[in-house]
């Protein structure tokens, strides 16, 4: 039997997707880099992003309820970084990238980025040092050099990860197998 | 300038991390495979998982007010998956990991997994179909073989990805690049 310890609650990794979340601040786009981000509700389609109260981004989709996740791809990675070692509040960002608008007008969407996605703010909740705001998806833009046979193809997309606390970046590897699928005979012999 | 086109909300990819949820449930410990989990608060450490209201996990984390929150590992690949095609309502999935304990009774931790998080319920908001559980991070338990000099080592860890709704498992692949860090020569060309 191998020995478990517990090594305290700041030393774990979770390799979680990059993304820009992109909001209107002071009538310019502005950007912020954001690894705490998830998926959240089936139907409606909600995503959670977690923000730290400080930032100029909470400020921004709390009074516009309304605000931009942009997947990254390997080749923004310096510029995401940048925007992440910038606030908003001290330098204006607006020229990182380049943006268009969909349907909402305080929700710029990042050109470089292979998906947008326009997110009108349905939900938060306060914590400590951060606020969870859901928003539901109300658009997904891309373009035809990221789509293969009409889907979205992840090796044209590359996206990348972000571990903490080690703050390392990292590609998307190869295919392990398939969800919902890969289990079936695990499943059969606990069936017995 | 390239066309961008909407898709439609259901369309994208995001590589989440996948991992086991353990909860216990009828007397005995019960797993359940959740990529929808992110980190949501920096002091203290919390965690956010999103549950379908409907899963056995969601009703026995109200009532014991605890889970915990396991990085699958690719070996544990068939299992997870398993786990994610069974519910716990209809066979008993105690026999799928070997678990141990930490502090908290109703936290099952997974022997296999790499890292096993003992987390106590912080908080939690409710959206249409799936609940955002907010836990905050009791205890994470590894073992010496996941590290090297005292820190986690991903290599060694080896988690992987989950992307929707294409449904397939990804590897986590080469260090791209250090956060906080690569983006500072375009920081220095923005402040001119």
């Amino acid at each position: 039997m191998p020995e478990r310890k517990n090594i305290g609650d700041n030393a774990f990794i979770l390799p979680e997707p990059m993304t820009v979340v992109g909001t209107m601040y002071g009538g310019k786009p502005n950007f912020m880099a954001v690894a705490w981000v998830t998926r959240c509700n089936y139907k409606p389609c909600l995503m959670a992003i977690c923000i730290n109260k400080k930032h100029a981004t909470s400020e921004s989709i709390t009074a516009n309820q309304e605000f931009s996740i942009n997947l990254a791809s390997e080749s923004m990675l310096e510029k995401v970084d940048a925007a992440g070692l910038i606030s908003g509040r001290k330098l204006d960002k607006s020229s990182l990238f380049e943006v268009h608008f969909g349907e909402l007008k305080n929700a710029p969407l990042v050109m470089e980025a292979p998906l947008s996605l326009e997110m009108r703010l349905h939900d938060k909740l306060e914590l400590d040092t951060n606020t969870i705001f859901v928003g539901e998806v109300m658009g997904v833009w891309t373009e035809d050099q990221y789509l293969t046979d009409e889907f979205v193809d992840i090796e044209k997309v590359r996206p990348y990860t972000l571990t903490m606390p080690d703050n390392r970046y990292w590609a998307v590897g190869r295919q392990l197998g398939r969800a919902w699928h890969d289990g079936k005979a695990v499943k059969n012999q606990l069936k017995g």
